[in-house]
Formats: structure tokens, C-alpha cells, sequence
């Protein structure tokens, strides 16, 4: 149902085995994909999704390690043949780091429209998916982001029926549109079976744990987070350099009630993470240490 | 005395198996690195060379696939503690591309010295080694370039006491400088033996041939050439494009009476460009098809 692939997972700087981290979602034909280091589109091209299909793409911040792969990228999309518009969220002057990268960029076929963040908490509504924001503590501007897709409540023949609601308007109130006939107004609630449980997908990268962080996260089905650090040693370093260590990390998914954990964004100098594993599921059970194309498929609950 | 390394192969975009065409050439202390494309850091990182000690980075054109890897290089260098200058040579409108790129380029500890090549043929001396350019014949404006490596003459210490030069001046004449003393005008050839054959390393990519081109690569010890398409059928298509084919890259060497080519800057729709490797040989015998990481190691002649 929802297709989710971590395409990287290191951080500061590529290396031939650990490309920098960028995930990409799909969802009833929609791509959306976070961040875009140096390197992301080699990455991309091995995963099953297609660059011609990139609808969005989020930055979290504008340090080089998230941001560096864009100019390759909007090219490499453009020789996909990709004619529909590409939206572009990030921090405030995105449009101007765009800009810069884009000196050589020419001749897309495609529109570019931009999305600046314009407060420490956003939401943006595409369909049935709603990309929220928030602020995160880093040493610059920076966001974390979560995914969540919403889905639509069954149709009740047998409510629809009872409440004398006319056929010819089922399609639009199954829809949630309310529909004005004569003196009736129609709402979808008329029809519908109650609510039912979306998906929501969190990611965050670059930043120090907090009470905000842990709320807006809140029930993620899959939360990507921030694992700089493995050791609970290196603390001091984390805190110092504002990023995370992994029991920061598996904190948040216990304290935020989440369901799986990819840890990601590790530092170079740590050869391998599996080595710290357990500093994570010693807190939270379903971590996982990430690695470059790491897929999943989320359904939604029976 | 004279390291060489093709660093990625690939044109067009990078795949996790070629990287984009990159060289680096070190002598004396000295490293200079030829393009840049998206990716260029993580080959550099597994060769034997340092960031800390690149000196040059010289750039054909502005196509992404060439240059798109620098404001990661430029950070990563950064890292390395690197404080002496790095000179930048390329097209006219290098600075500004580099400006425009740099929007995310922050707190750089070396300086950046810029040198705009401005017309169709120079040649820049850093000490013992002249890099030359040439403008080649491309979609936009694009150079190729030559290192020479300089060998200094021996010493000839029959020679030195037979036009009885004092012994304090030797060491001065030895490199290559005049001497005014009293009424006399010493010359170093006075103390040395006759020149001797130094290296020469020539590299150009995204170009159609030319006898100014075969001229510029001339004796070439080490030809590192565009390779685009592989089959004859394509010349068309390279034509077209303004790229080569493995056969006009292997005249090219054959004409320029060069020692050995090494082929570069595939077409990434060409899964094994050894499939490919008789069109050239046919022409020239000692062609190789470059590979990432590709190492030679060029010593003058005895």
C-alpha cells in the first residue's frame, strides 16, 4: 500500500558502501522524497521507484549532506521525461539554495514550485497525504518531517438508505464533499462508516531529542531517525554537534508510542552500526539499523 | 614519480558501479585533480590520494555530470584541515558557477584562487608542471587539457669546472637560474647536460576530433580520452551529441603518436564497454577501457 525505502543512511559526507540518507515514500501514486545528498539519484536508480514519478521532494536543512544531489537529480528527472510540476519544501530560502545549485541546471521541462516553511510547525495537504513539519534543534534551520495518509472511511448502503440520502449523490459524499440539494445539505457523514486508521510515517535526522519531537512523531507506524552516534559514550559529542545517540533515538520511539525504528544517518567513523545495536533495542525492541535501499511495504490495519 | 588515477569512468549520470569521469595526477608533492562530477569524493576518498593535498582541480565544462560533486569536495577538503590555497581553472564564468554552487558551501579554511581561461589555447605553470589547454569542439563551451611534467637536466661537473664556474653558484644554475657575477653572465647550460624527456598527460572528454586535438595530445604518454559510444554504428549519434566514438578517440591516439590510451566517459546505456574494446584496438593496440579507480604509476625514461 505504502511503498518506503531509506536510500541512504550515512551522514556528513558519501562513501562507497554508506550513501548519505534520503528516504523516498510512495502512496496511490505519489513519490515523495526527503532529502537528496550527494549521491541519492545513484541510489534511486537502484530502487523500484522512478525518477519520473517524483511529485515532492522535502529538505530537512541545508547542510550539503542533505541537499547536494538536487542539481543532478532535477537533471536526471528531466531526462526521464517528467512534464508535471515538482514541488519542492524546505526551510526558509529554499528557493534561493535552489537557485544557486541550479547554475547548472537548464532546460527543464518541468515547473518547480516552492514551499518555503514558514513557521516551527506546517502541515500540507496533497490528497489523502498530509506532509507535516517541525522545527528541530540544530545548529542551523532544520525539520523534521512525518507522512501521515489518511484513509477514507467505508461507504454505509444501509446509512445512506436510512438517512433518504439520494443515489446520485453517494459518489461525491463517498468523496467527503457535502453536497446542497433544495433546502438539504448532505454531509459525508450521512453515508460513511466511522473513521478509520491512516499510516504515518516519520523522519527526522540531525538534531537533540525533545518533548515536541516525541509529541509530533506520536504513533508513527515507521519512525527514520537520527543515529550519529552509537555509543552512549559519545553523549557529549552528540550534544555538542546537536545530533543523537542511538538510545536518544529509541527513546523517542518508546516515549512516542511508535511501532518500528530505523536508525540512520551514522556518522562515517562508524564502520558498523550493528556493533551498537543493542544501545537502541536495550529501550525499544523494534530497532533496526538502516542500510542504503532498506524497503518496506505498509498496509493499512485490517 | 607520476601518480595517475581515472577516479570514475562514467558519463552522463553516475551508477553505483561507474562513477563520473574524474582524474587525479600527482608529482612532487603536487595533486591535481581533473573534474568533478556528482560522486568524485567517494572514489578520491579510496584512492591513495589525500583531499588534504589537492592543489588544482581543473574543469573541462560546466555540464553537471563534470562538476556537480564540488560543493561536497570543496566541505570534505574543508574537513582535512587543508589551509593553503586551491586553485580552480576552468571555462570563463568558473567563479560565478562556483558562487552559485557554493550557497551551501560554508566556513572554508583554504582560499579559492580562480583562473578563467580565455581563449582558445594557455598553458599555466606551476612550478615544474604546465598544464595546458585547448578548446575543444562541444555543445557549449569545453576545454581539454595536458599536464607536462618538466625534468630537469643532470648536473655535468666536467662540464661546470671546464667553463670554470665558481662552486658556489652550481647549486643556482643546477635550477635553471642565471648568475650575474662581476662581468660574467653564467647560464645553467653551462653546467648542465642537454634536456631531457619529461611526461606528458593529456585528458579530454565531451568533444568531436580535430587535428588541433591531435596536435594538442601530440606524444602523449598517457591519453585519457572521451569514450562515449563504443560501436561504429554510433557515430551519428556521437556526432549529433557532439561526443566520439572508441574508434575516432584510438586515432586520435594512433595520429598524436601517444604510448597508450585509456578510454573514459561511457555512455551509462553501455553495460560493458569491453564488449566494445576492438574498435579501438584495431586502430590503436594499446587502448584500455578505463574502470573506476583505474591506478598507473608513469616514471621518466632512463
Amino acid at each position: 500500500m505504502v511503498d518506503i525505502c531509506l536510500l541512504g543512511s550515512g551522514g556528513m559526507y558519501p562513501l562507497l558502501n554508506r550513501h548519505l540518507t534520503s528516504m523516498i515514500l510512495k502512496y496511490n501514486g505519489k513519490n515523495i522524497l526527503i532529502d537528496c545528498g550527494e549521491g541519492t539519484q545513484m541510489c534511486l536508480r537502484e530502487s523500484k521507484f522512478k525518477f519520473k514519478n517524483i511529485d515532492i521532494i522535502c529538505f530537512t536543512h541545508f547542510h550539503a549532506d542533505h541537499i547536494a544531489g538536487l542539481p543532478g537529480l532535477l537533471l536526471t528527472i528531466n531526462n526521464s521525461q517528467k512534464t508535471t510540476p515538482l514541488v519542492i519544501i524546505g526551510p526558509k530560502g529554499i528557493k534561493d539554495i535552489v537557485k544557486g545549485l541550479s547554475v547548472i541546471v537548464h532546460g527543464l521541462l518541468y515547473d518547480i514550485q516552492f514551499i518555503e516553511i514558514e513557521s516551527s510547525k506546517e502541515s500540507f495537504l496533497f490528497d489523502d497525504i498530509q506532509i507535516n513539519t517541525i522545527e528541530v534543534e540544530h545548529t542551523i534551520n532544520c525539520y523534521g518531517y512525518s507522512i501521515n495518509i489518511k484513509r477514507n472511511p467505508k461507504f454505509d448502503i444501509d446509512k445512506a438508505i436510512k438517512n433518504n440520502i439520494p443515489q446520485k449523490f453517494w459518489s461525491k459524499l463517498q468523496k467527503s464533499e457535502e453536497v446542497k440539494y433544495q433546502e438539504f445539505l448532505y454531509t459525508p457523514s450521512m453515508v460513511l462508516c466511522k473513521e478509520r486508521k491512516g499510516l504515518k510515517i516519520s523522519y527526522f535526522t540531525d538534531c537533540r531529542p525533545n518533548q515536541d519531537l516525541i509529541d509530533f512523531v506520536s504513533n508513527s507506524d515507521l519512525l527514520i531517525a537520527e543515529g550519529m552516534y552509537g555509543d552512549d559514550e559519545k553523549l557529549e559529542q552528540a550534544k555538542k554537534h546537536m545530533h543523537m545517540i542511538f538510545s536518544e533515538s529509541a527513546t523517542i520511539a518508546k516515549k512516542s508510542n511508535s511501532k518500528e525504528l530505523w536508525l540512520t544517518h551514522f556518522s562515517p567513523a562508524m564502520k558498523n552500526p550493528n556493533d551498537y545495536i543493542e544501545f537502541a533495542t536495550n529501550i525499544f525492541k523494534n530497532s533496526k539499523i538502516g542500510y542504503d535501499l532498506l524497503f518496506k511495504n505498509l498496509n493499512f490495519e485490517e
